[in-house]
């Protein structure tokens, strides 16, 4: 079945620049006709990759909803955007009723919180600090960050790049995000952090902000929030949940005490578009201390938030975000919650976990594998190494490391030519290249975890 | 015929919070049925505001292209992001030349300049000066702007909040950007912007970045570029044109001198989804200096961007932009290209320029309008008063400008019951609440600029 429908029909960038049967990407003075259009839309879906097949296990976000995908599209023939209610009435409370249900969801009371949905996890992490830094420092809106002492901010070694890309961006500095060790499993080490927070007051800094991830992106790791919102309440520091992947176990009864701490957090990340399986792009920023997000961004432009207007204004709440025009991410989110409700999300997660176990359940019996830590996956991820058969003999040492650290690119590589198939890679730490297998398509069944494994052996056989 | 399809149906948000004829926002524990979730959908469309109006004169994005309704629909199938080319290589090599297209219309040679899409004018602008940031002091990527001299950017009272709002975020603080003085048609004067610099200097703070803007938001107003390059150039300024709702007139060789001097701009901000008509969002931030984006954003997480890929990793160009994952904006706007060539855009953007230079006439010859300014629209705004009869007779000054301030709302708020046209008000500067007519729905006819004047004149006839 999945021999005739490829996840990919690889081609170099070089060959579809240089056209394939008819497919140009140049930009013509003069319209086509339906007819190339209607060529151009097949062959782009060709040449494209299908991130909703069973077999594409490369990114965080896959899959493909039905409602979903219908909700973006009633999206976008309504095109309109988020900032008033005049333009977005529907939207805007559909936003608001859907943050309060996050909210309550991470435990947080009635009476609290605010929040946005942002164009992606990235710049969810990005409004945690910049809301922390206000929170602290409110004077930082007029005078710029010259006005303040040395800030410094804290987050694990397996955190995502986006708190360092953020402290860039913010005019924090990327020297002055403190990478705290993680043990083994990928988790933050408490210790750590305290010996770091100590470490970086003795040198003069400010200590303002402490990052604590729910689900790495390589291992899936959930750091121990509760220690760090010990240690975060100690030092009067702002602690941010980056469960951008991690939140949707919320959803689950079974899997949701993993995230236990979370609702001490100031603020939290929470990516649907990741784990709930909710077309591209849906990312919710959720902060505790309510005003915040208005007070941090506001500029009164009178074009867009006139005070004169008939209606409760405080719906227009365009002037909470960075952005002007904000994109309706909401819609389809909460289609697919009117179609599955709570607990279909629950049983959808909890599908994904079950894969997740299943394959390291095949990976603990199959000599060809490695595990690149022994426990039992707490999220979806499960991270491995294959084995060819002339390492197999190979004493642990530079030399295999060397060899091995090449197998996966390689395979990966044929994986691609073929389109069989599609998981990502990387090296991590001392790790050489190994692969992250991820699950967030519910449509994926144990048969195509045992064909990933049956698929890399035979790709691999002859490295 | 407009009577059947309003341009809305107005409800305040209480009366939808609280539930219409079967339409909950709630989020249930169970599914709904499919039913229900119809009739959701086709709630959400009847309450919502119709932007694709022909009588939706409310915002700079308007009108419901088919075509690129079919492109979005296409990318939310296809469901991806566009950080690596494993997973978008179609849509990266689009966006590839959609950004060269348009920096070759932008004037810059060949070779020059790079870009990235991203959601919405205010983060392209603040593209703009991160990057104008990052040239001039590339330490702040890591040692933040506590390492820098207290810096001062330009742009004019007339230009977009954005200016400001990114000054915030990027900590450089709100009073450091200095708000140039404008002519009576909204344009910036090339020597208050030489004296701001000078005083600025004085005062020991370092200029570094002036914004002009092509096409500002309410009067539509083009700064003149060449003296503002001129200018840049004797100061060693980063010039970057905010061209969100002026690049679309690029399009069009009636209209393009009118951003004459774009080509000597570092940077420039383009929003197809303002004049061109394209869905929301799809902005473009188009940088001369090749290379930048990539030095000052990138990172190198090493579960995305590995080297070891067996393609031209140059073409992962995520690690250009400050999101990791980052919505496909590129295919709507490159299948409505395609449909309609560069000269279809042009006639679309002329079409709607007369629509503006009607609605001038128009306004020229009633006596109940007033224009703000007298001179022949440059752009598709037009600016307005609606004088009621009951203030025809009043001789100018306070007693009639606080009368006058309250007519826009007035009618606006009756417009908005009735559903029949919506169109935009705003005080500015000294002038008492006016009407702002925009013209980016090229299915907008003269009978629906008639109709918007009859209207205004029969709501507002008792006021």
């Amino acid at each position: 079945m999945y021999d005739v429908n490829p996840v990919l029909d690889f081609h170099h960038p070089h060959q579809l620049k240089e056209g394939l049967e008819g497919f140009s990407l140049d930009l013509p003075d003069q319209p086509e006709t339906l007819e190339q259009l209607l060529v151009d839309c097949r062959d782009t879906l060709k040449y494209g990759v299908s991130t909703g097949h069973p077999r594409f296990f490369n990114q965080l976000s896959s899959g493909l909803d039905v409602i979903g995908v219908a909700g973006e599209w009633l999206t976008s023939t309504a095109n309109t955007n988020m900032f008033t209610y005049e333009v977005s009435p529907v939207f805007l409370l559909i936003e608001e009723v859907l943050l309060k249900k996050m909210r309550s969801i991470v435990g947080w009371a009635d009476d609290e919180g605010d929040g946005l949905f942002c164009p992606g996890g990235t710049i969810s992490n990005l409004y945690s600090i910049l809301l922390a830094r206000y929170h602290f420092y409110p004077e930082v809106k007029t005078r710029g960050m010259g006005a303040l002492p040395r800030l410094a901010m804290f987050t694990s070694e397996h955190s995502h790049y986006s708190v360092k890309k953020s402290a860039a961006v913010l005019g924090i500095g990327t020297e002055n995000v403190v990478v705290v060790k993680c043990d083994e499993r990928g988790k933050i080490i408490p210790a750590a952090l305290e010996t770091s927070i100590a470490t970086a007051k003795e040198k003069g800094l400010v200590p303002f902000y402490v990052n604590a991830t729910a689900g790495t992106t390589v291992y899936g790791a959930f750091d121990p929030l509760n220690a760090i919102a010990d240690i975060c309440h100690s030092h009067t520091l702002w602690m941010h949940v980056d469960a951008a992947w991690g939140g949707g176990l919320l959803m689950s009864d079974r899997h949701r005490m993993k995230l236990q701490g979370i609702e001490r957090a100031c603020s939290v990340t929470w990516n649907p578009h990741k784990m709930m399986g909710v077309p591209l792009q849906c990312s919710a920023i959720l902060v505790k201390k309510r005003g915040l997000l208005q007070e941090c961004n506001k500029l009164g432009a009178q074009y867009l938030f006139q005070m004169d207007k008939p209606y409760d204004v405080s719906y227009d709440t365009g002037d909470k975000s960075i952005q002007c025009g904000r994109h309706v991410d909401v819609f389809k989110l909460w289609l697919m919650w009117k179609a599955k409700g709570s607990d279909g999300f629950g049983s959808q997660v909890n599908k994904c976990l079950e894969n997740a176990e299943y394959l390291y359940d095949q990976l603990q019996k199959r000599t060809e594998f490695e595990l690149v830590f022994k426990n039992k996956p707490e999220h979806s991820n499960v991270c491995f190494w294959y084995i060819p058969p002339s390492l197999r003999s190979l004493p642990p040492g530079s030399d295999r490391d060397r060899r091995l650290h090449q197998v996966a690119p390689r395979i990966k590589g044929r994986m691609m030519e073929k389109g069989s198939v599609l998981i990502g890679y990387q090296p991590l730490g001392t790790k050489v290249n190994f692969f992250r297998c991820v699950f967030s398509n519910p449509a994926t069944q144990q048969e195509d975890i045992d064909f990933l494994l049956d698929e890399i052996c035979k790709l691999g056989a002859d490295l």
